[in-house]
């Protein structure tokens, strides 16, 4: 953190003690936020999994909760913050939500067209004393998980070696973080970034960002930074109940994302439909199955489980959990790799709710980044007899209620990955006030939310 | 109405009565319903809207609404009732939120695979002495309206002369309701038993369906049946007001559906895009514009405004207000035309809200029947430098507050329609008990909700 961060968050908590004093809601002693995001679960997401998973007249988890109201998305243009940009992506809807700020797409705690660092609702939770975490199953220096504890101008510039990088295929992916080198004077990469933060435990993937050498010293790794600075690095799960108690931890379960729970049968996936003779050829309906590759991973709840044991419910503490793969499935046409990273969600979301009832100060949000490309389409279009078909990427389903479903990705038609949508997102609440919220409000309005809840601000949307 | 139906709906009477005397909540004196329903009113549709209207930062009046939950759309296979169809249709919706009763795409207020009349709400509103009335911008006999009043097992078998029809070009829209002919005892095509209803009003469109002589007497109009039962029919706004204050009454403002309120510019809408030596050529921005057709025709708020003056305040009532095109719009690639109905629904939104607040006894519902296919895409794909553009129709629309917001059409195709889609729908709630309902339910709890506030049962969701 740079000084002149370091002093914008403590102005933040300074000025939210002060507002707390005059408002009407005292925090909760020890008051603690478990915040799940469902990167790119919008509506549709959800209601795939439901069918799939609970069956058309069965209930997620998440259907209990006690409380749902929608967020808009907010994301602005680089060139003209002014200008609304209305599809954005996981570093511009964490951010929002992590710092009550909207940003534009591809930035981590920083500000649109100023680059400004950002405080966030977890380095006010820091500096007030309150204990952190983050879980998550994609890499740890992924979009959403450093969102609340980094600040570049690019969310690629997750290691040393990805600060100045040009991407010939798609130059739109090429960085220059060049003026955030530690040497610039600036925080360095995502995965130092990481390192030197005074969060107490951050579980996901990506080893290899922290095996890398730090910038401009080859012998030492951004790993051994972290190690210096107090972390515990943990390789596999099994390593957290040996872990010293009184540590901080950081669990790097893979090299790169954790994989996916479940995958089409024999992998299968959407595909562009065939045509013989002007004729589609209707894809097979598959089932899911267990992902091999998902063998001995740990799942998101076991994460989420040996994080909410670390944290422990003496103190007060923020911890973000995300299921990251719901969005990555979708952008790959994997309709069983999201419903099983949904499914992944919700055995979660039980468990924060189960931890919630036993420390009744919990506030438990559920929400997303963004929408994804996933739509719940008829299994035959109702022109099939005209021969139509969907003209983007499409699977069939079979259900275990003996139903066909259709899932359709279609945002653009090339062989690299499918883009966001602009819906506003679901956004469940349980806890201290969850029905005390307005029924639509910002995704900026989840840092207010947290923030007001540990204290740490006075800014409840809609008072 | 058949004497057997006219049991089922005495009897579903008595039952909410007796349940009534049983229930905690006694029905408030002269209890009022306005349940309005935006034909294929998803997320992604409100979103659109929504910045499109009001801006990325404004508030629709919907988002204002106290209460926003979720609906299960709940569709049957009509070969196997046991087994869902995650797809339904306006039909299938509307008989579901009428009756409480999960039915089969295509079905009116019957049963899937054994073709049985279901009592809708309105006709236990009317059997139990309350008043009644349906205001939509399409024809009164399509299938949202229909579902509320009339019983048949095909929603196309509108006039006399749909009862049996093949359909050359689209065998699947081929009817034989023949079974349902007043000659076989049944109870005759929709408008026919529109005719014979006992609604207090029904405002909309289709007078080329009550123009229609009635089956087997070519003397006589389904118009003329209406006005011998009591009916005045009125072609034109101006003659609400100088109808007579104590009958019933008929508005047929256009020959078909009424029309749009709003077009793209010079009639722009979603296109396939093409490509120019493997390079898609963008389409131009457009923004939206009053549809020319639109001069003269009545809005869906002064259609509603003028119902309620018509229902007055002094006794109980449900009204059901329809709009109808945000679905059409959204099956033709005119996203201003889905656009311009959303205006319309919230308009009316404002004007249902506003009655309630002189009469505290009514609960206003909004919800949808079943999603669309419109998706708020990047107005240019992540991946355009790669020569990537949507697969299908897409249409980039140039928003108020100057930036350019892109829709996309892609469950098939066809040079037709497009398909609906399977997500859940929103279900917004203003009045008595409006947060006293899940967060999630089911399509079938809006008759529940509704016949319970009108004290016709005691079946409130979640009790």
């Amino acid at each position: 953190m740079t000084k002149q961060l370091l002093a914008a968050v403590a102005l933040a908590v300074i000025a939210g003690c002060a507002a707390q004093t005059a408002g009407n809601e005292r925090p909760l002693p020890n008051a603690k936020v478990i915040l799940i995001i469902g990167d790119g679960m919008d509506d549709q997401q959800i209601a795939i999994a439901r069918n799939y998973l609970v069956g058309m007249n069965g209930r997620l988890v998440l259907d209990g909760m006690p409380e749902r109201v929608s967020a808009q998305v907010l994301t602005v243009r680089e060139d003209n913050p002014a200008i609304p940009n209305y599809v954005g992506d996981s570093a511009s809807g964490a951010t929002a939500m992590a710092t009550g700020v909207p940003v534009a797409e591809g930035r981590i705690g920083t500000s649109a067209g100023t680059d400004r660092d950002l405080p966030t609702v977890m380095e006010m939770a820091i500096a007030a004393g309150l204990r952190t975490g983050i879980v998550t199953t994609s890499r740890i220096t992924d979009a959403s998980p450093s969102s609340f504890i980094a600040h570049i101008s690019n969310r690629y510039c997750q290691a040393p070696e990805d600060m100045v990088k040009v991407d010939e295929m798609f130059p739109q992916d090429s960085t220059d973080c060049s003026a955030d080198y530690k040497s610039n004077g600036g925080l360095g990469s995502i995965a130092e970034q990481i390192a030197d933060s005074k969060i107490d435990l951050i579980f996901g993937g990506g080893s290899s960002d922290f095996d890398a050498f730090i910038d401009g010293v080859d012998s030492m790794t951004v790993g051994q930074t972290a190690s210096a600075n107090g972390f515990t690095i943990l390789r596999s799960p099994e390593e957290i109940e040996e872990a010293p108690s009184n540590g901080r931890l950081m669990g790097l379960f893979a090299s790169g994302h954790l994989p996916e729970k479940l995958q089409g049968v024999d992998g299968q996936k959407a595909e562009f439909i065939e045509h013989v003779d002007g004729k589609p050829v209707w894809p097979e309906p598959f089932e899911c199955e267990i992902n091999p590759s998902f063998e001995g991973v740990p799942t998101l709840a076991e994460m989420t489980s040996a994080a909410l044991e670390v944290l422990g419910d003496k103190q007060g503490f923020m911890l973000v959990v995300e299921s990251a793969s719901i969005d990555k499935a979708s952008h790959y046409w994997r309709p069983c790799g999201h419903i099983g990273e949904m499914a992944q969600l919700d055995e979660t979301v039980q468990l924060a709710l189960d931890y919630a009832a036993r420390n009744p100060e919990t506030l438990v949000l559920v929400t997303a980044d963004h929408g994804s490309s996933a739509q719940m389409a008829p299994e035959m279009t109702e022109l099939s007899l005209q021969n139509a078909a969907p003209p983007g990427r499409f699977a069939r389903i079979r259900t275990p209620e003996g139903a066909i479903m259709g899932v359709s990705y279609a945002t653009n038609d090339s062989p690299y990955w499918e883009d966001h949508t602009g819906v506003h997102v679901p956004l469940y609440l349980s806890g201290p006030r969850a029905n005390d919220v307005p029924q639509f409000l910002n995704q900026t309005d989840v840092f207010h939310i947290a923030a007001t809840h540990l204290g740490l601000s006075d800014s409840w949307p809609g008072q």
